[in-house]
């Protein structure tokens, strides 16, 4: 399975660096390959400036060793060697009509016994489109119900509860869908945990594609850009306070720039900005809460 | 002493906002009263597009009430009733070559027999000058000393690894002082610690209204702008990944906007942006390190 993960996901980055680079029409991947000293290594794949897109990455890694100590007891890894493959995305676009979208999908195993497979998209628009944002879930719905009806319903929760800014008390976006230690079980195989990754993955670029075509010509102003900035500063405090890949990447003296590929090339913050009377920018803080049913919102 | 300490501290507040306005020439301190359901409040002073500042707070609160669990057992702070107060300042300039400064000063009761003072200044220039570095080091130096002859180097030392960004190996800035849990002992009262307190946050406007009228007027470009914009990035860094206070006011579920208010306006990202040979924005990354004898440079 470590082989056939590692050439799903190496090859999942190129196809997802076309496609982009496609609908964006100028940016182009700029593939940056690392070694990690204590074994393994990645290819880090960075576009800045393009049309649609401001800043991203699209990035595989696949890297193993020993279990860092504080790894092993604190998130009840174990002890023992340890070998995890994925593809990690963060994509900001300029217009704040665009969403912010992540996706990370990965294989984990420890001592070759324990294995799982992990990840999940989720979609932080800078102004909340419930036509959107349905859309969206719709799409990761259709997905999940390929593989299983519970999927769906449970790994929406999941999202709902990863992505939430606590000191904020509101959700980084709107969702989407998180999952993570799918090993397999009585009803699944390791292999049916893959195909399940496999369709997530395959599942990202036209997602995506859809919101850079649909709204990347939509006007936008000051006031617009200003909420962009201010949201992104919320997308970074998210990042550099809750989220676990960042903290693994910074314990385990992970590849800094690849890591931090997730932050927004501006962001901004104001003294307790609060949005004007039924704005949309209002709407949106109200519509950045947990358990919405996105997927069939009217 | 906690009535001497709130005074003293509720008053050095009013001391600075007076002091940085008249600098600035044009900006104003917003007083931001709250309050704390569990105990306590204060009196935020957020300052935002100034002539020569463009965000920063100086902030005096004075909070009390059961010590939360978590911080009780992982910070051995101990089980019981506490008494927190203090003044806490974080300064950004527009122009990249005055320097973005942090003070913060407090004082401690836990169920009103362990007291301690702590707090320090430290500064982080955009661009590194050794001059500017050295007449900090030099005017804490002075603080210091008048105190105790050990004071500047222990707590210089103890500054260079707090502000460290571990992540980077770097430093946040170039340092300055740093000290804590500074209680009775065989040696001092705690109304001497009281009053080397009181000496550090005397000092602090005198200080940074130099930097500010020394540097304001020095012409700068894209290029220091965009420089300026990255190192704020490496700020925020710091200050969500890394500082105590920061922390703890995230996990006692403190005034969110007060915690924030040392996020600068605007912050940036770039993927593996490197200096030019032989830049200042080169001299600067070689000269946030750790252990430079800055007070005596030559």
């Amino acid at each position: 399975m470590k082989q056939q993960a590692t050439d799903f996901f190496r090859n999942l980055q190129k196809e997802i660096w076309q496609k982009i680079e496609n609908a964006d029409g100028k940016a182009t991947f700029i593939a940056d390959e690392w070694q990690r000293e204590e074994g393994g290594g990645g290819v880090s794949g960075v576009l800045q400036n393009g049309n649609v897109l401001e800043k991203g990455g699209v990035n595989f890694s696949a890297v193993w060793g020993k279990m860092p100590q504080v790894l092993a007891s604190r998130d009840s890894f174990g002890d023992g060697d340890f070998y995890a493959t994925g593809v990690s995305i963060v994509l900001h676009p300029h217009n704040p009509f665009v969403p912010i979208i992540h996706m990370n999908v990965r294989y984990f195993e420890m001592n070759e016994q324990k294995c799982w497979f992990g990840g999940g998209i989720d979609l932080t628009p800078h102004y909340v489109v419930p036509t959107d944002a349905k859309f969206f879930h719709q799409q990761l719905k259709k997905v999940c119900d390929k593989h299983d009806s519970t999927y769906y319903t449970q790994f929406k929760k999941w999202a709902d509860d990863y992505f939430f800014i606590k000191h904020r008390k509101e959700t980084r976006g709107v969702g989407g869908i998180f999952f993570d230690r799918l090993s397999a079980n009585d009803k699944y195989t390791l292999q049916d945990r893959f195909e399940f990754v496999q369709s997530v993955g395959n599942a990202f670029a036209d997602i995506y594609t859809h919101f850079m075509q649909l709204n990347k010509n939509i006007p936008f102003g000051d006031t617009h850009k200003t909420w962009q900035l201010l949201r992104r500063g919320r997308y970074v405090e998210f990042n550099l306070v809750y989220d676990a890949g960042t903290k693994f990447g910074l314990e385990t003296d992970g590849r800094i720039e690849s890591i931090l590929m997730s932050l927004p090339q501006h962001a901004s913050w104001q003294y307790n900005f609060t949005p004007q009377p039924n704005s949309q920018e209002e709407f949106t803080l109200n519509h950045l809460k947990k358990d919405i049913d996105w997927a069939s919102y009217n």
